[in-house]
């Protein structure tokens, strides 16, 4: 079959001809509806070298924003219809801690001893005609479309996670977030709070055309600048925000979060970015903070599909046949994509 | 002054003249702008007798839901506006316990020796030309306008507060809220679930009118009928409403609710009937429950204001001179109303 | 291999030989060090009648509480030791639902087509010689005694996890809980309830003994009686309990335990007794409620296993070898066990 | 009558005759039992200068931890028992916005235009023999002793607030909580931890005698040294506390409870010392964060004064008389005193 393999550290990918997986005790194989090309692919081939904390071995088929149709059942696996729409969810721990034990495999407990983070990120992914996932990190899709439906196993899971955690901040009247990165999870983001909470959504980004996206999903919109806290903190009444989302997480960015926080609020850094704060008791307001998220869990993934199916999330979405995949990363690379790049491997 | 008076118990009020009233300390006067006529004024002049529980000792002006204009202050008052517009927070309580510590007047530990529960319901309320309330009790209007706003007094502090108490089982996707009974509280409920949350929002009343205004707020309405709770089940994919919002309160209205209960639900009672409900274990799901409510806190009311502010609560209200109050609560008894009457004494 | 089977409907289990069962996918094989005999299996084997709801379909060996040390691994297990002492969470549901996804079988969305509800429960439990159990159901136990254990998969996870719910309503000072029947079950609550939290533990059961057993663990206790009720509330300066917990279930005893309650209190009925309780808005303290819960989640059980290893839960167990495990029932019917009955099949 | 004024930036208090205050509309005259002396009046009278952020404008009286017995009620009081004896809370905010509404005057939104922040801090206080403070702001003692309680105002309700918001992430099995800072406010923190959660605590200071305190407490101590924060994540079992509390706040100690952190802990600075700490994605637990508190509100302090009187909270106390108050200022400064001093100006 085909896939997108990365082959080599500090290496583009190449579209190559490789072995149809087969599902081991546990796993299903599905025929691959869609899978989204995601930025941290661009790292994983392009910044990490062997050795580094993050980096993932070659070779494998990348592509952890996968949605498919079961094909075929490993053994011991029940309750999962043959043939049946579902998105899969990418992150992969032991099964076996505290963590996996509640389907929070991102912050497995053994993961210094696991060969692989996610599917598509150490272990072979789902840019490829067929892949293999663990069963129980299927979420069914019913009759939604899984093209539109694969970026949302990153691109939808991410925002949603970091916007629960904050949920308690934004529960109820008279409550403003601020949304800073307009790029895919960004706008997905917006979405999430304008239909989750009764806040006002503040968002900002450099590129006009995004902040015009965001003011369509319902956010009030600030241009960067100078004085861009102070006009974020005026759209709050001089209260600050109750919680902030940076999906960009350099050092400016976080700062000009951190300068708009009510007492009480937390400031979600989602963008991996390595950026920086200083923190002090004297320029903190009381009771705020600064915090990290990293993906989800399965149960997240189900909520999503539910706003999914729902009309709450809209990915925008640009299609690529698998012929094209490279391409894909290409303009991801050159930053000519508006939407999320989906190969689309198979048609349904 | 005008004042609209409780003379007697199972008496219908008169429309008096009566002294205008001087804050005492920590209280103020205010110029009324508007008071809001409630069914439970109803229940205080017509169905109450001396002595039993709930009955509110005459005579005293009618109104608790009450907004005006700071007309002056009494010793010991800082921090309130003369001439500002202000709603007011009804429920007084003994000021000192551990629940009026935390603004909860409604709960208060010594409800037995106070000698009333509110403005306008056992002390002198707003239905008149000025009224005295606690200067700690007032909300800010900022330019919102005050007839409009005063009925939130009552009628959105409620269900605010309901609804507030139930959000962490409708935050995330794919909840289900049902609010029962749609009348003055209940539209204003849709209003505050549609806009807090991203649930499904049901609805439900025995007139199709009712029914017409809350999808135009934004629910999903069952009309009644012998299976209500399967339809309003199937709206949930089976599963069942995760919050339920009972506005009448009587034992049909309570069975439907909680015959459409989902595990770890919680179907909180507002309306004031009487009704009652079988528990049993093998009956109710998992971890789902019953509750009540009472009114709200000031600081609940706060939050009324800024989402009536932030034109997320429109409360429909029916203005009424006061040579016409009687009239008003002529016409609430009679069911004659289709929003809130609001009494208004005064011009801006 | 021997083993307790439930052979029919209304009949008492038998000492039989089976044969050794072997682990499939993702199934661990484990030498079995203790199982515990719950009141539960009584009425597997007595009460229950085919086509019942809740009735498991005979034969299969009994036992939900199981400890013991992995003896093989199925197919696609890893992370589990060979050899390692491991506490088994008893409930197994479709492995691939949302509420499985997070580690709570007992809830598991498609329970209705599930052939069992758990280990000992519809499929092979742990009272025999070796059991077979899902590899992501294992708790590692370390050094700690898995004959002590052992119990805690029931007797321990049931009351954790009702009080782990109610833990919001017990957390800060001046709190009050009430604990309604000391059994087992309730006696590991009162020992969970007065490690994890500073609330006055108020304990009652008819026989003095037990009471005295509770008092050792922290308890104040409360005799049975006409004033029972009056008692209970006197112990909270007449406030009333902020959570209360009934391991009897029967009407009089959530009827003592309505009776003590506090505004915003929760009372959880655990015991399966099938009583019922009149829920009305004028005679519940406002935002109290009556709910229910079941067993507990993987999650739950690994901290469960942290309290047991930290010394602060201690269950009181009576050891008995394979051949007098039917002696074991025998007595468990009779009442007249003090501690749980462990069946150890097998020496360290 | 006497009083310990402070009459000047940087010079020490005086002990001086002043007139004994009248209560106004809203507040109470109390004779006082008890005033607590703490390191924040040594911040007053020694550190700060006119116009600085944070300077509390000269003369006044200085004792922010009160207690003592209500000799006379302003206008407007209701309530309050003349003769009972009180513990006072002492913030005192503007009485009128959202904060203050929920009884939260350390968070008082109109802070900028208050002319003092608390009884003894800018407005007179109670180390003297007669103190004023708002009638609502008194919590009953009933028959606990005044002198001893007196200084849970500050150093039992600032922990108990620290420790109350941080309740979530200890409420459970297994759970860890470290303590830095052993001196008054840090013995009360263990011994409100060791009551209201299960967790291990952990504790450290420089003092040998001070660790020993918090072990008699039921804490586990770690010493300082190179190795401290290695030493502390052993105690957890390598997971990292779930909870810290820094009551020092200088760099090198927050650096240090922020090495021992676990995944989505929180470590709150009480220490108003002005250290700093740097955030960054990759060094920061996921889900982790650093806070501050300050003080706490009328609610916790009700029921600091449960904890109190059930036992919980001993604070240890060195009583002196009006006569030697300055006294206890000077050993104070000098780090002489091993309790908190308390000034007594009156007999029961």
């Amino acid at each position: 079959m085909r896939a997108v393999v990365f082959d080599n550290y500090g290496t583009f990918p190449s579209l190559a001809e490789v072995p149809r997986p087969r599902p081991g005790p546990g796993e299903v194989l599905l025929r691959v509806a869609g899978a989204g090309a995601c930025h941290s692919d661009v790292s994983v081939y392009r910044h990490f070298e062997e050795g580094q904390p993050g980096a993932q071995k070659p070779p494998f088929v990348l592509g952890h924003e996968n949605a498919g149709w079961v094909e075929e059942l490993g053994q011991g696996v029940t309750h999962v219809d043959v043939g049946g729409a579902y998105l899969v969810y990418g992150p992969v721990g032991c099964g076996h801690c505290r963590k996996c034990a509640r389907g929070q495999d991102t912050y497995c407990e053994n993961v210094a001893t696991m060969p692989y983070l996610a599917v598509g990120l150490g272990r072979n992914g789902g840019m490829a005609d067929y892949m293999v996932a663990p069963a129980h990190h299927l979420v069914p899709l019913g009759d939604a479309d899984p093209v539109l439906a694969a970026p949302l196993a990153d691109a939808g899971l991410t925002p949603y996670h970091a916007v629960k955690q904050a949920l308690p901040h934004l529960a109820g009247g008279g409550r403003h977030a601020l949304v800073i990165g307009l790029g895919g999870l960004g706008q997905i983001a917006v979405q999430i709070l304008t239909a989750l909470t009764g806040a006002t959504v503040i968002a900002t980004d450099t590129k006009p055309d995004a902040r015009a996206r965001a003011e369509r999903h319902g956010a009030r919109t600030v241009a960067p600048g100078e004085h861009q806290a102070e006009e974020i903190r005026e759209l709050t009444g001089g209260r600050g925000v109750d919680a902030a989302f940076d999906f960009v997480g350099v050092t400016p960015t976080i700062s000009t979060a951190a300068a708009t926080m009510a007492q009480g609020s937390r400031l979600t850094v989602v963008g991996i970015a390595g950026g920086t704060h200083e923190w002090s008791f004297f320029t903190s307001p009381y009771e705020s903070y600064v915090t990290s998220t990293y993906w989800g869990t399965v149960e997240d993934l189900w909520e999503v599909v539910d706003m999914f199916r729902a009309g709450q999330i809209a990915p925008e979405v640009e299609r690529y046949g698998m012929d094209d995949a490279l391409e894909a990363y290409r303009k991801l690379e050159a930053g000519e994509l508006s939407g999320r790049a989906v190969v689309v491997p198979n048609d349904s």
